[in-house]
């Protein structure tokens, strides 16, 4: 059966394509997917796959009970997209002003689609049931996977897979770890408060776009100086805004930005340092400031077993040439609250366009899209093994 | 006449308080100034005094002409507001989101109606003529005096007064200088060009908004280090705009500013200077940038005579207690256009309003209204010297 | 035999600690360890064991020839220390100001002689040869090691083992590694030419002090966002000598430090890295570098066979507790060129003083004298499981 | 009288020099200048004018009473050295190893001496008393002048003079001002207190080197965004030590500099924003700190009197070429407190060596000895304008 599926999935690549394309042009943020969430309840509903929406928030789960007992196994595609403005010279760019599908999630809702659609005419072949878990707001701590989790959704399923297809990685080639994969992802804001004034009397002032300028130096020395060097952390502030007018001193400055580690001791460890950083500049420029600091994803641990599992699910599937254990990733991926919860493994399918150097979230992202049908197979293998296992 | 005129004022001083405050409800800044300036023109179209509307941009320029032969002398008054939110708890609030009368030029074109609406009546007793100039675009070099200079609005003018309401100021003190007066003002932007990037892999990008911060901070030593300590400069950075989103790496980083100076040789220095720092930190972090630096307006340098005609102008207005001499002001003003071309002189007509310690530009900025009128008697005073020299 | 080889040690502790205490009070830094080198050669002979002094530079290598045949085999210890001012609270403090063993390489030399004159009386029944290696110079690169091999005094052995009492593992824990052990260690010197001039006329100058510290707070971002997060590595600066008085502007800065990695690529990236960032700020300063690095010593890589026999030869030392794998060290050590050219392995001798919890190159640094008899043990006992192997 | 006193100073010309040179190559640091207060000392009782020694230290004053009444004016030479490296390459280079006459106060000496040579011969004529006021350790503060007044040696003096060789005006010039002439001139230490251990290990330790480096940047905000643009200070780190050896992390920095003013709230401010700096910086870098601040010399104000009469005087000398009045100097001079004390004014006479371009301090500083006559004719001109005044 499973070689009829590899053929089905192959007959609907042209639609594979297009769906992805579809949605590459109408991108949402993350927790705004409402239409994107809507396009894909509506595939079921013209599949006859019953579906139920607003799972954990804008979350979609179509089950399709196989004809042949079985175990129930949650194949997990998130589609939402960042907001980066898209800079590809492309026929499907982006038609949302800075909105775009910068990490490839609309290939991963256009993979369980098709696999969807090609499952549904194998429904009395097939053993066990296949619960299509579209997860919206992978993007944007707190989530979409925690929530989800906690409405019971997967309470049931005995094991859950996903895959993210992964542009730096060659087509071809199937990467996972048995142990931890991906990293914690948190996320900070840090808000100055100076005092503002003429651009010409900065001694009547408190400069807070000098403070957090300074802040954001200070932070270097966490991962350079305060860490122990074998391990890993990453503190990166992504946003930076202060001051409306060039001749107006800023009373105010944002910072706000994400921590990866692998490691808990490590995570408290940035918190604090952190604190003490911004503390200290701030008395040094007789500033005050607010830091928040939100827990985001844990990092993503697979299961030994299903991780097995999936690298040798990776034999059966045509192109793919190479299937290898990597060292941690240290992007965030809240697949990790299903890993917490259940067995499961999580993978990356090499998608490198060719010519294209662009790494996920970078305005000039794409995908090559043969890895669609590369991913698709290798869920549903994955599935049949842990069916047999 | 001058005493009935003082008279006059006082008299029209409720109507003076209401413009300022239905202007101060609907601020525009430089530029956008359209309402402001319609609003002037119908002004004078309602007093029958004759004006002229877009002069070098959205300028308005009403001419009385006195029935006794005398010299020509413009004041000025500018009109425009700045893109600041207005934090003020008053009824007379600004109406419009982010934007504020933060720096008094509401009072300044209120002074300035409600003195052409009392000097009309004096018309056939007038010697000579007033030109009230009524500029747009004070804050943003290139700002509207110079145009208005170059249209040649002002070539048969014999000399121009103008005052400033200002915040920092008791009320009854009027200030000015008999030489350098305000400080050269110029605007910079800078692009600094990196490589964006997803937030967990610093190490594949070129990260803009680090750059940045340290360009700020390396600014700080052009003043401390690079300049002869006897010598006077400010360089701020007002605005710092980088990134979207916590988890992607900025690709680029803007950084707007000014630069404040009394002595053109300074200028070019800190010129250099910049240019060299900007270069050496690309350098180090292996980023690109563009370095935009707009000279804005000149030293505003008063004529002495001028000068001298206003601090004895200020000896006839009650309410007016002490009359000074102040070292320069680092705030640059356009009104050193006029001075550029023809004879007269800008002066401080003290504004500060009890209780209220917030400088020229800060969001809770507000003036003591009875300042209006001292503003008004001690301009036409002058003027009236001026005829008299 | 080797029971009584232990008990032979046992009853030599009181020397044992004697010669370490006497060493500990007359320190000698790297490469100027001629009274050291001169007490080595004395007491071996003394004993009766013919030994080569001035090999390599001051290394010093006795040769006790067993009765029986067998393997030769090289056990080293190094004998230099650092230029630190001991501030420990000790009978046997340094008498040398400025100089002190605070890395424990009195206790290695102490240890081993020991062990020689122990060894001295089983010397008919031992089968093989036992080379005592007494290294001069390993705090400071190029160090010792190095032209010891080069010297070809390593050629005809087969193994080599060694071991570092470690003062921050607890006294009864053998370490090791059966790869990478301990990291690549370089040395840099960065020199910064400015302009010097009186204290008060900046402008007159280029400040090379202030240079120097922004060249510091710069090589902070190497590890913090130029390196993969997931790689390792250490960039301090030890040293930062400017200027001579407080009036005078610093014509000169230097700065000195060390830099640690496991990985080749990553040294050669921290190199171009430090070469931007130097150049960069000097540019952005006016001011002109030199940059010098040299290579050390490279990551120290344990045999895996001798390693495996290390942790097996733990077993039958009364004393030790545990023995374990650790990871990587981020301290470097020349004992890496043994490793180079021989097989081997060197492991740690845990030598925790209770109630000091000071690190190594501290200035109260110490060390439990208890160790020494364990760290001669199991020495003795590699050597011998490396005959039977 | 003066005539004859202007040649006998030119005919003195060669031993002016030959003196100059000796001292030259002799020089002695502040508060160590034995041997040249006994060379001024031997040298007065050579000439038989009375002298005594050890005013206020390694002060030295001669007292020559003249043959007619009149007012006691001491005239005052200084003749400490610096910590220098005399890098010039001229026969009479400093034989003393780090220390160097790198700011004239040789000449100051030679100038004095060989004027109370010339006026020994004229004590019959001569109306009232010459102090020859020599005064140690002028550069380092709390300097000589201080216990020299304190100690009472100028209480029945009426006023005093006094010149500095300025090598950055030309020879023939001559400056001085009626008011502000100098700059307060204090010094500081910062010395922070990290925590020490290896340089592989910096999250085991707290960086006094990467703390000190970063006060050091952080200082340079006090000028650039801490106090009016319009008011003058320069804040100077001259020396910079921490760490000894490139791979131990430093245990403490040090930084010692100087803080010019000119307006004792300043001086106030910059001490606090001081405090507030290195507090926070040390907060967030978890070092404790200590902070001296050392109020030295107060700006030095002229009596504007005697600053006229010593314009005055310069009409009478051969040579000078102009006389003018300039902006202060940032340089501190405790010549400031004899004019706490007593009328009198201090001057520069300009000695630029042609071809010379490097300032005070520097390594290559020297003087047109041609500079040394033209001082001594000044300093007896204004001495007889004001015995006449």
């Amino acid at each position: 059966m499973l070689k009829h599926i590899h053929k089905s999935i192959d007959n609907l690549y042209p639609e594979m394509v297009e769906i992805r394309r579809f949605l590459h042009q109408y991108p949402e943020v993350s927790f705004k997917e409402y239409k994107t969430a809507k396009y894909i309840a509506d595939f079921y509903e013209k599949l006859g796959i019953p579906c139920k929406t607003k799972v954990g928030g804008n979350g979609v789960i179509a089950t399709l009970k196989g004809g042949k007992p079985g175990k129930t196994v949650a194949l997990r595609a998130d589609f939402d997209a960042l907001p980066i403005q898209d800079e590809k010279d492309v026929p499907y760019k982006s038609k949302v002003d800075g909105v775009m599908h910068a990490c490839g999630h609309d290939g991963h809702t256009s993979t369980l689609l098709t696999l969807a659609k090609v499952m549904k005419e194998y429904q009395q072949e097939l053993p066990g049931t296949i619960e299509f878990l579209h997860q919206h707001a992978e993007e944007y701590s707190p989530g979409g996977a925690k929530p989800i989790v906690e409405s019971g959704a997967i309470d049931h399923v005995d094991a859950v897979f996903g895959t993210h297809l992964w542009a730096t990685t060659p087509v071809g080639v199937l990467q996972t770890s048995k142990d931890v994969f991906m990293a914690g992802a948190d996320r900070f804001e840090i808000n100055i408060q100076g005092q503002g004034g003429h651009g010409a009397y900065p001694h009547e002032t408190k400069d807070a776009l000098v403070i957090g300028a300074e802040v954001v130096s200070g932070l270097q020395k966490i991962v350079s100086r305060r860490l122990d060097p074998l391990e890993t952390a990453v503190v990166t502030v992504g946003v930076f805004e202060a001051g409306k007018t060039f001749n107006v001193i800023a009373d105010t400055a944002k910072l706000i930005g994400t921590v990866r580690y692998l490691n808990p001791d490590i995570q408290e460890k940035v918190i604090s340092e952190m604190e003490k950083i911004i503390k200290g500049i701030c008395t040094a420029n007789d500033g005050d400031f607010t830091f928040n600091y939100f827990k985001g994803y844990p990092p993503l641990v697979n299961h030994k077993e299903e991780a097995e599992l999936v690298l040798e699910a990776g034999k059966n599937v045509e192109g793919i040439t190479k299937r290898e254990e990597v060292i941690p990733v240290m992007g965030g991926e809240d697949f990790a609250y299903y890993m917490l919860k259940k067995p499961g493994a999580y993978f990356f399918t090499g998608a490198n366009k060719e010519g294209n150097p662009y790494p996920h979230h970078h305005p000039k992202f794409d995908i090559d899209e043969r890895a669609l049908p590369i991913a698709a197979k290798t869920l549903i293998e994955a599935y049949f093994a842990y069916q047999n296992k």
